[in-house]
């Protein structure tokens, strides 16, 4: 009998009823899992548990960014408003080959892992760089992670020896595969960046180790054309061609797709995670998220990095990503909140190898969130669609994962939010003069 | 020598520096208007004044929303993800029918007021029916405001008969025009909704009274289709072809312009408020925003009402509105975020008719914000951009209306904003049940 934490007075989320949420409701949660959850009628709490009242506050599964480098926090807005490649080329990549270290991927990334946790995001998929600095700032936050190394074949931050890529993250899988709340994995940067024979290892690699494999893929219109000389046709069909398509496959942004690639993507299994608001901001395009769906494909979302979003908050990010499907299609019904929804939780957690997903149910991970709906912009509440379409991530009040209380009352129990702000905005100092 | 509030230790808004603001500053406010700015080197603070101690939060001038049915904060989520057409007929209509009552304006009005005040709204242009309730709302929360009652050749909410729509608003007109804060105007709904005898009407009583004249036009691709058997053309063309349109006429959407409607929009003088939230949402369409801006034409921003956003964060509104161009155009640089901060402050402030705007200067009124940047999503603040690009309303710390704290430390002063949500919610149970 684990009832470690109760939560009483709660709407439950419950996205298949029409309204979306039930009133009155209660949560158990005992060793990590939820264990027991209903009405309010008739229900006393067992002794000696530690009781959050909920006061009415809606209780949701925590959400799932299924893309981020949370280490780019420190280039949130330094380049903004800018080409593609003069962003990419003039700013970013001078940056980083400047002022990515490791204890810059460290502190970064638990500012990155604090704006998360207080915009009620349980679970990242990350992809970046000093890998093994992020996980460890991951596992020191409390949050749930897919921590995946990347691959790429340039001289890259701790790995200036690209002949090494491969087994930099051999090794890295090796250090972190078994730890609580942390998955290792591999991010293969991108079909343009890495020649096949590396692609063809870094899937390899994840396949021997079980792991994900994440890839940016036709993120840009361009990208056929950079694959010339080594293939003629569309990216996808590229990845297909080397065997990398498969059910631990996620493809992220997916924008540039024709019907065979959709195609393609649906009967190999792959995932597709959508960053939209980065794809937005870069003037990527815009990816068929509503063809994806309908062909069956899992679909996440990613909010991308803070150098091209500029934030972390998966709130915006599905409300900007239901209605811009609306507007390319000039259909409101083209992806819907409760689509949407689902993306940013059981879906998306699934897509990244967490069989359980989240959700309200006995037996789930308990990965849970309180949002306060007691304020102006979220009255009245008729369904949880508008937790799409108005609320925002200063809605979320507690957060709980894997059973453990990481903030109450808007406060972060877990970690020093305060000496991460400090620390990054020390090096920001450099940045600024760069 | 009115120094009534001074706000020390913060940084001041200056869009035309390259980082769009200056550090360590300070704002005198007095009768209602900005006395004095600057550095807080040497600075004493006069005595005998309330001192507000920014510490290192962001001053910056409030923000004006330039279209709203605040009174349609019932409807928040009533009807999502439905087509346009059965949205409006099956729902809004019959809602708007049963529900609106000179106490439904009056409430929902405040509540719409509350969220505004507290996401950094200092100035809105409101346009609904039983508008004096509205406007006595808008005067007793101290915001900012245009109220401009309805003209519609349907019967309306307090005019069952649309032969008195004009003098209704005449008389609108003549009890509040010289109300401090408060400027009455008139709102033509839309072409397809008023013959063309009353939409000439309407414009020479707002000619008549020097008042802004507002429109819904061209909001979905059907528009032109509307007008048959009236107008063989657009709805631009149409609207000139009376003589609406000119230097205090607002069009309100402008999505579905060609090349010549810019032009004929750009030759009279006439204005553009886009509401790029509501137009995905509705799927109406995407507004030539980028050509409008090089064609010369005055460009607001408004959220809509909540029916349709379903939020009044003008934050999130800029956000999506600076993406939505980027990849509309394909152009990183299409509209800057610069560019709609402009929009969003003296821009709009000035096409509503307030010839002083909004902004950091002497002289100017004294409605300006304090934005909270010492949190993990502003962290690092290279330039104001990140106003646009990671801020949300919630970051609003303080607002000063006409040199009026009407909130400081997100509580509301000026009225009793649990009050409205509690009379909201009560009217919320007979619509759920509808």
């Amino acid at each position: 009998m684990n009832r470690e934490i109760v939560i009483i007075n709660a709407k439950l989320f419950a996205p298949d009823t029409p309204e979306g949420f039930v009133a009155d409701g209660f949560v158990e949660i005992g060793a990590g899992r939820i264990t027991a959850l209903g009405s309010m009628a008739h229900y006393v709490p067992p002794p000696s548990v530690e009781i959050i009242d909920a006061g009415g506050s809606l209780v949701m599964p925590g959400l799932v960014n299924g893309h981020n480098h949370a280490a780019m926090t420190l280039f949130r807005g330094m380049a903004d408003d800018l080409p593609l490649m003069s962003w990419l080329e003039q700013h970013i990549f001078p940056a980083e080959a400047r002022f990515v270290t490791p204890e810059m991927v460290y502190w970064c990334t638990r500012l990155a892992a604090a704006e998360m946790i207080m915009s009620g995001t349980t679970t990242v998929a990350d992809a970046y760089f000093y890998e093994d600095e992020a996980a460890r700032a991951f596992v020191e936050t409390g949050m749930r992670a897919v921590a995946a190394h990347g691959i790429i074949d340039f001289p890259a931050p701790g790995v200036p020896d690209p002949a090494e890529n491969v087994a930099t993250v051999a090794r890295f899988i090796e250090r972190w595969q078994g730890t609580d709340l942390l998955t290792p994995a591999v991010f293969a940067h991108s079909p343009y960046t890495c020649s096949s024979r590396t692609l063809v290892r870094a899937k390899e690699l994840a396949r021997a180790h079980n792991v994900p494999f994440f890839i940016h893929l036709a993120e840009t219109g361009a990208e056929s054309g950079l694959l010339a000389g080594k293939w003629q046709g569309s990216p996808t069909a590229y990845l297909h061609s080397l065997d990398l398509l498969d059910e631990q496959t996620v493809c992220v942004h997916a924008v540039w797709l024709d019907k065979p690639d959709i195609e393609l993507i649906a009967a190999s299994g792959a995932a597709v995670v959508t960053c939209p608001q980065s794809n937005m901001k870069l003037a990527a395009g815009i990816a068929p998220v509503a063809e994806l769906l309908a062909a069956g494909v899992r679909v996440g979302l990613g909010t991308d990095g803070c150098a091209s979003n500029n934030d972390l908050d998966l709130f915006g990010e599905m409300d900007t990503c239901a209605k811009l499907h609306k507007v390319r299609a000039l259909d409101p019904a083209a992806v819907k909140a409760r689509d949407v929804l689902r993306m940013a939780t059981g879906h998306g957690a699934r897509l990244l190898g967490f069989a359980d997903g989240v959700g309200l149910a006995v037996g789930l991970p308990a990965d849970v969130i309180l949002i306060d709906l007691d304020q102006p912009h979220l009255t009245p509440f008729y369904s949880v669609d508008n937790l799409v379409y108005a609320a925002g991530g200063a809605d979320v009040r507690s957060v709980i994962i894997n059973g453990r209380l990481v903030m109450s009352d808007r406060k972060i129990l877990t970690f020093d939010v305060a000496e991460a702000m400090e620390m990054v905005a020390g090096m920001t100092a450099k940045v600024r003069k760069s």
